[in-house]
């Protein structure tokens, strides 16, 4: 089951397995915070775009019972997604596919899902670094996908009143926002990820709703470490459950 | 030097007497906060756009020797301020003007302000209930001015580079940060403020530069109560220093 430089590890709260390789994809802790403030229910259609290998949809089974789609445009992290997916037996609910999300107005016929999740590249692709491996830059570089186009997107599979959560850099919230309004999604919901106390928030999590009208909440602040450097009791709650 | 109604209150923090008269107009902690999180650099010429009785003019006024222009469209309010200027022997330095936002352009040439504060209206016209006082009225809904008028306005007086700080109810942060940009304000730091440990927040302080470059920096949250209810030590710092 596993390739070359792939191994396990664990999403020890939900107890699912997920391959990793670092040569290529692993996820990052921004991923396991999508996960946690993403809601779920009961009936929600589930979609989440550059889903790498594919640790939001299995975060997101441990949820519900929701069918849950994933589109990642490089193949092979849509093996390590499908791999991991079968490891867990969760191969009737969750479909990984191979896709440019800038294919979805092609392939999906408009307002299909009830949320949809992304934790899209960063970075400008301005700022790509030239000795980046391959794999890393596209996913942490806006190379296939921008901002603008995983929002542009999310606008044609959304129905109306349906959500989208997105993890996304603090520094870039102008960014987001900006877009969110472009494409008719309108934020409701803001979370500041700090690393510790003093600190400049680093993440943001920002769920935005399809015609939703105007007026947004600013959740309280989340830490990820205390001044000790130890995992706070939030994050603990994140890893382990 | 008192009108009917009217009573002195005290700037703790920075010994200065202020005007007040609960049936036209007192500062709100809001006002207080905006002073907080203005810095103020020597060689500033500072703008205070919906200035009230002139809470943000003198509270700047402690923070350096800089000329101060406060902008006031309630006659009442522009005398309550003056002569709170003069009472604090501050007319050297501080000029509270009678006049309408919308009227700068047509009596400030452009790009004379180093620094803009504003604590606007914060809610929307159609929400004014009939019952409320008609200075309350004009000084807590966009009846006169807009957000989408005050950032306009202030594109005009502030040089370029020049910063523009402004104070705002967290559910407009949308709004806020939209018109910004719209204005060639580009939004550089977000303060948070928070009445307590686990609410959402309720009050935003956004700084912005004009035709500065894109990355916001996502400060620290700011909480004016803890758990038992008394001030804590950074909002007994506001109030008392």
């Amino acid at each position: 089951m596993l390739q070359s430089d792939e191994r396990f590890d664990y999403l020890l709260k939900e107890d699912l397995r997920i391959i990793q390789n670092d040569a290529v994809f692993s996820f990052s802790t921004d991923a396991l915070l999508l996960g946690h403030f993403t809601n779920v229910r009961k009936r929600d259609r589930i979609l989440d775009m550059c889903t790498g290998n594919g640790v939001i949809p299995l975060l997101l089974s441990d949820k519900g019972q929701n069918e849950i789609t994933g589109i990642e445009i490089q193949p092979q992290l849509v093996s390590m997604a499908q791999r991991s997916v079968a490891a867990n037996n969760l191969s009737h609910r969750i479909m990984i596919q191979e896709m440019d999300i800038n294919a979805i107005p092609k392939y999906f016929k408009p307002a299909q899902f009830d949320l949809i999740t992304c934790n899209p590249p960063y970075f400008k692709k301005n700022q790509v670094h030239q000795h980046q491996l391959e794999a890393h830059k596209i996913a942490r570089h806006e190379i296939y996908c921008t901002l603008d186009d995983c929002l542009r997107v999310a606008n044609h599979a959304l129905k109306q009143g349906g959500r989208m959560v997105m993890v996304h850099r603090a520094e870039r919230l102008l960014d987001v926002f900006t877009s969110m309004r472009r494409y008719q999604l309108e934020p409701k919901q803001l979370h500041m990820i700090y690393s510790k106390p003093g600190k400049d928030a680093q993440t943001i999590v920002v769920e935005a709703r399809k015609g939703g009208n105007q007026g947004l909440h600013i959740a309280p602040p989340f830490y990820m470490y205390d001044d000790n450097n130890e995992y706070t009791l939030e994050m603990r709650r994140v890893y382990y459950g």
